[in-house]
């Protein structure tokens, strides 16, 4: 099965209690692509300047990921830095420089259009719906906003989600969305406007996911070592629709097991700076998370009861 | 078998965005005590004033609550009121009037003292160690505290700790105790004083169970209603004991099942002002939302895989 992003691709500057990580690869595309190509191939589709560092994609590639719809423009490529708190629990952007980001008009590579799943990374609700323009008939299609779209482009957000299968957001960005402090109201809201499933990103405290028929939750995977927040929700994202897209198909039972993959894809993003986890992240660790979670959420009805679930 | 609270009664005065109750019936011991008569009998020990209203503990006794240990003394009874915000994440308290409570030194009754299973409310840890010096040898003792004693009372209840098998705390003050920012390491602290279980409250985003081999998270249930959050710690540590207490017995399935009915009863507790949802509260309704736990968590992994859990 295909499987395409579209995102940032970025130069991070990141300082944490632990360390610091000078110009490390980032941007939502590339820790989508990083943890999903655990799953099968990838497509990517960004943009980089002509500073960009020759081979640092190049751990990428040999994950079969394509790096065919990365464009090389003239000038710099964004860069972001931040500091995060003493407990992680916040951060600070010191500085963005979009450079070619700015004018990012994604071009989906004629060989990329019969993709079956899509990821819309966190850009411009009129670029995400440009993106499908060019894709033939996406089978499943992903996306995920934040808080300055939700402000700004509120219409072309609204005209998106009409054509998405599964948004994914932060709790902060539910309520923001819809208006309603009560996430679970919050999610009727969104599905309301078009996606069939919504997840909602609790950071530490886990993610929801929202059915048609149900709610299911996984927790954050309780780490007591936590390196680097950045980029564990697109990870998170890689996992799950990794998952989805190597098994092919999107039912209740499959799209619990989903999440559960992207937690734990999230889990192994913050455990190092930058996709240095995802280098020598093998198959075996992956699944051994997987079943981590199996664990610290299983539970069994009295056996004085009916079990009917 | 026998399941004794000590704790506070009171009189509350709370505001939430949907409606006000005025002298509503609270305190830790009898959110306790409402929560776990629905498992067993529950004997209470506490204070009351003269003022106390004549009848508004009868609902307790009619579900099978010893109220032996409630002295009734010359003076006010404790009274507490606040307003929560509108979307119910903080409360602001207006006025804490202790009364008699302020000198409450907690006698347990010749028939309370073979009890074998205690929850120590959140009042100074010197009194909880007083309470336990008068039981002969219970069997299970869970205890809870809060930030004024863990500032003001660390001696003591560092002692204390010493001597309870589980302490159920927020995530707030597991960080204060332990001071480590990471629950993971935090809980492990605080095993280390003593407790062999420790729980987490989340609040909305549910409750972790440490045991000395595992971790076990059950989630908040996802309301789209909440009317007023007064209590639901002590109605989560009612469910839990109670339904501990009933089936007799410590270890890890029973753990686990014990934190989703504390959960369920937590959840029930906040969908009416004070205890008014447990006067009517049946058995099916608490089993129906203990399966929807079971529901809203369940995974299987994916058939290729080992199934070892």
């Amino acid at each position: 099965m295909s499987l395409l992003v579209v995102g940032s691709i970025a130069l991070d500057t990141v300082e944490t209690p632990f360390g610091r990580a000078e110009d490390a690869l980032g941007g939502s595309a590339t820790f989508f692509a990083a943890a999903a190509s655990s799953f099968g191939p990838v497509q990517v589709v960004g943009v980089i300047g002509d500073d960009f560092p020759a081979d640092a994609l190049g751990f990428l590639t040999e994950r079969d990921v394509d790096l065919a719809g990365v464009e090389s423009k003239a000038g710099e490529s964004f860069r972001w830095s931040g500091v995060y708190s003493f407990d992680l629990s916040t951060r600070e952007t010191l500085e963005t420089r979009l450079g070619v980001f700015a004018d990012f008009a994604p071009r989906i590579p004629e060989e990329f259009r019969e993709t079956e799943w899509v990821f819309l990374g966190n850009i411009d609700p009129v670029l995400q719906i440009d993106v499908l323009e060019q894709i033939h008939r996406p089978h499943f299609v992903a996306c995920d906003t934040m808080n300055f779209w939700i402000d700004g482009s509120r219409d072309a957000l609204l005209q998106l989600l009409g054509r998405v299968d599964l948004l994914l957001v932060n709790d902060a960005e539910a309520r923001q969305l819809s208006g309603d402090f009560n996430l679970a109201r919050a999610a009727r809201w969104i599905q309301a406007q078009g996606p069939r499933y919504v997840i909602v990103k609790k950071g530490e405290h886990g993610a929801i996911l929202f059915t048609p028929t149900g709610t299911f939750f996984a927790p954050g995977y309780p780490l007591e070592e936590v390196f680097d927040p950045t980029g564990a929700g697109d990870a998170f994202a890689g996992g799950l629709i990794g998952y989805l897209s190597q098994v092919g198909r999107v039912d209740d039972a499959e799209l619990r097991r989903a999440v559960v993959y992207g937690s734990a894809m999230g889990s192994f993003a913050v455990e190092r700076f930058s996709v240095e986890r995802f280098r020598d992240l093998t198959v075996d660790e992956i699944h051994d998370r997987v079943r981590q979670f199996l664990e610290m959420t299983s539970f069994q009805l009295p056996i004085t009861e009916e079990v009917d679930v």
